[in-house]
């Protein structure tokens, strides 16, 4: 069902007078206290198209993100956390079908065991957060702090896997990981802590094992695409973009028309025997004959939050796909002098009845910012011809609707509202993208911010010449990942940056 | 409903001899791989009676946890994480109701915050852990693990709290924190990272808070009694037991019969004014001036998991209460040479089919152990009178029923032994409280390893000199709290422990 319980909140009539004059923090005012900054309460101060990075911040502190006093760190509000549930009982309720089971493991790792594999170390070193004291006492050891959890749970797969009937091994965690990264953290895009699910899975062979990348894969689809409304390209990482350990990488990418940067939205891998061989995770097959496992893992995380709001957000403030936004529908009552007040509140508050059976709370919020779906305003005309008027958020688009068929036609339209910001995403998703053969013509699309989709020769030490030679005040383009669906490639085709014959086409850019 | 989807297994007829001879990791074998203690995969090593420690290990070993190579830290293996999610499912609706929201604070916290109350943080700073590097590099100040969020929250609910519009607050989060102690690290009941609920919640007025500091007390009561189906006391923590920093600290306290050791349930903190006044979280009220808020916070942990693995275990292993069984039944077919083979197998998998319409596995498992509440057996007898025979695994009782009423007759059993297992604990729990009048009492009913009810003066300074004057090898004995439900104290009753006016009656005893 579309509209849910709680998921209909009704705002005050007297709302943008109480938001200026009291600043209230849903108000967005705060003159009172310290280290506030000043907002008007009625929109942004910045432009989506001026000053993206600026907007970004904006609209995430509106009641999405709290900035926090450790740099890197932020605050999860109700706002965004409950999106984040949303996603997590879909996903949760997914994975279980697959048979996947919850458990958990220790934040904590030790030297011995994190290093034990060493390209994966490699990969994961220099963000790694380490714990060295308790009290006022010196640890004997450093013990650090989990930045994924392959090398805290392997040790045990090797323990418990035996024999074949042991496989396939399949569990999953919600939890926190910390990687303490310098540059730029940005909120849920790049943050020192995120929370993730990770699902790392055992299987007796290599066919199993690609299937559920697949698989997996497209339930991450299916979050971005049918969840957040957000168009992505599933595809293969590069050789140099892969998980570090690991035998191939499977990811979801998304793309920001704005900055004409790609982002990584969730990834899938097939870690292959390595992890087994480091771990030693053996099995003992029919035949009675010891052989090693095949691995994944795969994970998501409150970065989608942040993508939603890149691809969705507008000038006004935030736009919330129906299918996580919370509150769905906002009542408001419109009254002018002399009209029939008491009519009004009336039908509002049947209005709010009729959607949902709970969570009737007058508020004084700015729901535009917050990205609220849809908005039903009450006047004295509405209730003279018994309809309501229904705002759309995505498109502004306004309705009036007979009070007879209320429900029906709020579904009709929160089902309309998130099919079209899907719709609009991709579309201007599918405008940004740029096929090029030559070296010129993609120097050309970088600098105009296009998805560039180029034929290539799949070398890595191409692809690490493309990233210094672009290397410049906007950060190098890299591959973003090689589409499954892909293109023909014409018998001759050359690498746009090496000329050697090209494999395969593969998408190029910019990125998070 | 009492009998879930997926909360059916199906065990393989062969499983005790697999299980010896394959040693698989729920077999319990384990004599091929290094690390890995041998057992028989037929009972547990010790009793109960015997060697509490031990046997509580032992229990825990068995798909519970997995100990971790940091000692202090577990890891929470599919059986019991699907007890933990059973009771989030059921609290996270109940705070819901109450109007709580979800969000996320980051882990770490720097060190201004953090010792910013100074009770609070004497409470807590001997267990704190520090990260004072990431990568190869130091950091410039260290930074703080969360021992608990309150100092971490509070800045922030300044910062949103203006008006009596903004009241009341009502935050929670699901997370882990770290408290690194080093005495007796023990699977669920004390370890250095654990599963939590806080919830953190401001209001206008002391009623408000005093009311919900009650409320959330009946939500854990419930969790203990209603899911868990162990007993506990609701009352009041003296002033050297309550919360560093709070106004007082109401708790549900359960009791180990075994070790004559009260064990701290859950508690609920009012927390009065005092972090208000610290962190500078104030309001105006209606009439325009400007009063501190009033402040709950109140938590339960995983630690719940080990008060039901002490209270329900018994020398056959874990005995799980039915409504946090994430397998309820286990159905067994019992063939015997010469019988209706197949048939018995075609009345397993109808038995299977009839309870649940999905999950059926074939599990070589030490369901027994495992403590599955009820097991279904079908021999060939069963099948010449179309019934089964049913084993409850609290009481061994066994009962043939009709397989045309199968799922009735199962939903009863299955309320029945819940209601058992509470009763039983009840009945154990009662059988330890002793009331005393004098020291002597006192004393010798510590050394019978009682609950003890004594009337008390309620001095902090007498129960500092209990605990000084039991300490022992076994440790002191300290309050566990007033009890709510008081009897009658009769004027003139004197203390136990100092001979001054008794105020109130006090359980006390040696506690985890």
């Amino acid at each position: 069902m579309f509209v849910k319980k709680k998921k209909v909140e009704m705002a005050g009539p007297s709302g943008k007078k109480e938001k200026v004059a009291k600043a209230g923090p849903s108000g967005g005012g705060g003159k009172k206290k310290k280290d506030v900054k000043k907002e008007t309460g009625l929109g942004l101060s910045v432009k989506k198209d001026e000053n993206f990075g600026e907007w970004y911040s904006e609209v995430c502190k509106h009641e999405m993100i709290e900035y926090y006093d450790i740099s890197g760190c932020y605050i999860l509000r109700p706002w965004s956390m409950a999106i984040w549930e949303i996603m997590q009982t879909f996903f949760d309720a997914e994975i279980k079908k697959m048979k996947v089971k919850n458990c958990y493991f220790p934040l904590f790792v030790s030297p011995g065991v994190l290093e034990k594999e060493k390209d994966h170390i490699e990969g994961f070193a220099p963000e790694v957060a380490w714990v060295t004291k308790s009290g006022k006492s010196d640890l004997e050891v450093p013990i650090a702090i989990r930045p994924t959890s392959e090398t805290v749970m392997y040790p045990y797969y090797s323990k418990w896997i035996r024999g074949h009937r042991d496989l396939p091994l399949k569990l999953n965690q919600w939890c926190n990981v910390v990687r303490w990264e310098f540059s730029n953290p940005t909120p849920f895009i790049r943050s020192r802590e995120f929370l993730w699910q990770e699902g790392h899975t055992a299987f007796a062979s290599k066919e199993e094992a690609d299937k559920e990348v697949l698989e997996i894969l497209e339930l991450y689809r299916r979050i971005y695409e049918e969840y957040l409304a957000v168009p992505v390209v599933k595809g293969m990482k590069s050789e140099n973009e892969k998980f570090a350990g690991g035998l191939y990488t499977t990811s979801v990418e998304a793309f920001i028309p704005n900055t004409g940067r790609g982002v990584q939205g969730a990834t899938s891998h097939c870690l292959g025997q390595n992890f087994a061989k480091m771990f030693e995770i053996n099995f003992e097959n029919e035949k009675g004959e010891t052989e090693m496992v095949w691995q994944n893992s795969w994970a998501y995380s409150t970065r989608t939050i942040g993508v939603m709001i890149m691809t969705h957000g507008d000038d006004k403030g935030l736009i919330l796909p129906p299918k996580v936004a919370s509150v769905q529908v906002v009542v408001i009552p419109v009254p002018y002098k002399d009209a029939n007040t008491q009519g009004i509140f009336d039908a509002c508050t049947a209005t709010v009845a009729a959607l949902s059976e709970a969570g009737i709370r007058w508020k004084y919020s700015n729901w535009e910012m917050k990205g609220v779906p849809l908005r039903i305003e009450i006047g004295p005309r509405d209730l003279e011809n018994d309809q309501v008027r229904t705002v759309r958020r995505d498109n502004g688009v306004k309705e009036d609707i007979p009070r007879g068929s209320l429900v029906e036609h709020v579904k009709e339209l929160l089902e309309k509202i998130q099919a079209n910001m899907y719709e609009v995403a991709k579309q201007k998703r599918e405008a940004c993208v740029e096929e090029i053969k030559t070296w010129d013509e993609f120097i050309v699309a970088l600098n105009k911010k296009k998805l560039i989709l180029a034929p290539w020769c799949d070398e890595e030490e191409v692809e690490r010449d493309v990233k210094a030679r672009t290397k410049g005040e906007t950060g190098a383009a890299k591959t973003l990942c090689s589409p499954f669906e892909q293109p023909e490639l014409p018998e001759g085709t050359l690498c746009f940056a090496s000329g050697k014959p090209a494999k395969k086409w593969t998408y190029w850019g910019r990125s998070y």
